[in-house]
């Protein structure tokens, strides 16, 4: 289709835009994965049993493929709000896609740094791990390239932003500190894990707020967004349950000692807890009559922030 | 397409792919739009007459559609790409991306900043601008959308990166600083200009790699690559004559002695040496035998930079 009409030549770009609040924050919080220091946890990886490393490779294993994935899978989502004229959610995916691709080598780094760059890590992924990220992901997001119904959106964005990135890579975060921070291992992809964490949120944000504004006054689409999360818990919850049990394992196994702390029940729990956030703040769209309150509302958060 | 493989978690990121390298340097060399202070800028401009303002504004007309027009139309590539498995392309063109909403939103910062947010600029767009912004751009990048055949391919990065930002793209910011630093005029959009300058060098690169390693060694790949720039080069000169011709209308029937200095042959002269400099480094490609000594040797490029 040719362009008929350029935003920023007949008017200007809407500043006020939660969208564009955004990107100007995502602009702020701009960091380099090559200035992180992994000196100190190649020493920590190596002074690992290896029984240890069964509580890291797994997990890095885990945020590895998930992050490249997203990298790639983004891009039709970008292209729907593109295709929509939505300047400013465009310009904001522009550095939401610029941070997948600063993750994907944050752990590629790590990975190359204590040396096991070269190591097939796929053998972590369970059967939940791949329904999730080497289907369920794909398939909502391809459907964009065809698909721009709000339902093919809220389907999208809730695989990608409230299971993916709000269910599994907060509790993600959270098993990497609770493990690793408490036992003052790996001081630097536990400061990759600060950035990422940060980045998320901006991503959070923008899911939340897709999903809301299509959800608003609409039962139909809110159910959409409900189901397909319910539908996804099960394995969210499986990847969880795969990743607590191969480290209960090795714990059992194993005839000495650890320095790593790992509490199955309490990351279980974290990932419920992180699902029924995002599960309640897109219900909060419930209270708006119409898009344009969710919008002055959304602008106001964002710019307290 | 499910996912059947990552990279890096199979193996790792190949650290040294010439667009590997490209992304590391993007990442170094960022920037914020937000930082540049638009106040002098401002106030020249007030001071300027009508008829001088002529030959700012159809040139800042020119360059904010086509930053938006580039930000929206590069995704179908990135996309080709991710699909390709290139990873190392697709993580540098997220950075590429970035780098066109910075673009536009500089654009549209300077506008809002003189105070011509809202005015409608598309006035100063003619028939050669329009055939390659409106029509023959989008038409290449979105045929990538269902094709990603290497013609498809080499049209898509000619008329992208070799005429929009090699020659285009160029000739502006040259005829930016021959008319307003020259005359000590518009510090702030002319620090933008710096900053777009070295991006645009970056996104060359790409654009010339992607072309040479399509047709190094295929003298039909390399034709489509010569004439389709044959083809565009008409409404390339078309749209320097237009914004020129602007200008020196306006010049002759001015009854003031103007402290701005358009010389128009000068600026015809620069959009074909940049056009004639495109080509040639894409024929350089001719010197390999195959795509690894044209890897080998931009690799080697780029860690000299």
């Amino acid at each position: 289709m040719p362009h008929e009409t350029f935003q920023t030549v007949t008017g200007q770009i809407n500043w006020n835009a939660p969208m564009y609040r955004l990107y100007e924050k995502a602009k702020k919080n701009s960091w380099n994965p090559a200035n992180i220091d992994f000196t100190q946890d190649k020493e920590d990886f190596q002074n690992l049993r290896d029984e240890e490393r069964i509580a890291a490779l797994p997990l890095v294993s885990s945020f590895s493929a998930g992050e490249e994935a997203v990298t790639v899978d983004i891009l039709p989502m970008v292209q729907v709000m593109a295709r929509q004229g939505r300047l400013e959610d465009t310009m904001f995916l522009t550095t939401f896609m610029h941070d997948e691709a600063k993750h994907t080598e944050m752990f590629s780094r790590w990975q190359h740094a204590v040396g096991v760059g070269d190591m097939d890590l796929s053998v972590f992924h369970g059967d939940s791990y791949k329904r999730i990220f080497y289907e369920a992901l794909p398939e909502s997001m391809e459907r964009l390239n065809t698909d721009d119904s709000p339902e093919a959106i809220i389907r999208a964005a809730t695989v990608y932003n409230m299971i993916v990135e709000g269910t599994l890579a907060e509790s993600g975060y959270y098993s990497f500190r609770q493990i690793f921070k408490k036992a003052d291992l790996l001081p630097g992809i536990l400061e990759g894990i600060d950035y990422l964490n940060k980045d998320e949120g901006r991503h959070l944000q923008f899911g939340i707020y897709t999903i809301q504004r299509l959800v608003v006054g609409n039962d139909a689409y809110f159910k959409v967004f409900n189901d397909y999360m319910d539908e996804l818990w099960e394995h969210a919850y499986g990847v969880v349950d795969y990743l607590t049990s191969l480290a209960d394992e090795q714990r059992q196994t194993a005839n000495f000692e650890s320095s790593l702390e790992i509490d199955s029940d309490m990351m279980k729990d974290y990932a419920l807890k992180q699902f029924n956030i995002r599960k309640s703040k897109v219900e909060r769209a419930r209270k708006y009559q119409n898009v344009e309150e969710l919008e002055t509302e959304a602008t106001k958060e964002l710019q307290q922030q």
